[in-house]
């Protein structure tokens, strides 16, 4: 199955950590392959990295618009590994009940990642694992393939007053 | 901060799981609290258990609409302990940072809680704690008083075509 967790709304990435815990806790094994997070920043990595049946994968973990002095030609290179790590996964036997694909709508997105290929490697593992693809603004291409797709819609925010990202709540 | 999870589409529990999880890799103590869920058949709750600084505490595990032979007086009665909980909470000096009310929505939709006086121990609670509470159909009334508002939006789900809930998915 293929599902895709979009929109500008809160909830996409704490929804596929919620689903990674669920699975875990069904005796499943789960690969998370990260975009763009920096590690030990957000307080979920310091509680899955502990846990048994997860493989914790982490690219280009500087985006641009969030860290000065990274260039666009940089995160795209930095991407690459995470492309390759597809690959190896689309080529090897079934390892994982789950494969979580966190913020790759990003990388599609500003074209650090070749929407096509992506989309090729998706349908491949979708057909050996579940596939979680997170990030706001899913490509149609995707979502056309996909089987489970929410859009987390925003509401009410609260940095629409002002209120800056806090701790255990954004990160 | 006042966190409503509501919305038709998949997430609104996983989001929040997510969340107890991001909030305990920060260190924080998590109180989450559970309506008209089964234990030991949804996987998290096997990972969820087992943390540190997680108290957890579920009532009226079955819900009239999902399992036969629970009367809605029944399940009314057994709501109550749910919010003697959560009046001990706002009566006692703080003891969480994140307080998690899971389904809640569906206690006031089906008039199990009585929704002013739920609205007055959030209002109060959110005081001293983060608050989370989930399940569809929030009431405007709780959605006035709070921060931020996710509506879990279901663009496409294989419900739809007649694919059953899975495990490690659903639940």
């Amino acid at each position: 199955m293929i599902i895709v967790n979009t929109g500008d709304g809160k909830g996409k990435t704490t929804a596929a950590i919620g689903q990674i815990i669920r699975s875990l806790g069904q005796g499943f094994k789960v690969c998370l392959i990260q975009l763009f997070k920096g590690e030990s920043f957000y307080g979920e990595q310091k509680i899955l990295t502990k846990l048994d049946n997860l493989d914790f994968f982490s690219f280009s973990k500087e985006h641009p618009f969030c860290i000065k002095g990274v260039s666009l030609q940089e995160a795209a290179e930095r991407c690459k590994p995470a492309l390759e790590k597809l690959k190896e996964l689309a080529n090897e036997p079934k390892k994982y009940d789950l494969i979580v694909l966190e913020e790759f709508n990003i990388s599609l997105r500003d074209n650090f990642i070749n929407k096509n290929e992506f989309i090729g490697l998706v349908k491949a593992l979708s057909e050996k694992s579940d596939i979680i693809i997170t990030g706001r603004g899913a490509p149609q291409e995707l979502t056309d393939i996909a089987d489970l797709v929410t859009e987390m819609k925003e509401i009410k925010h609260p940095y629409n007053k002002g209120v800056k990202a806090r701790k255990g709540i954004e990160f």
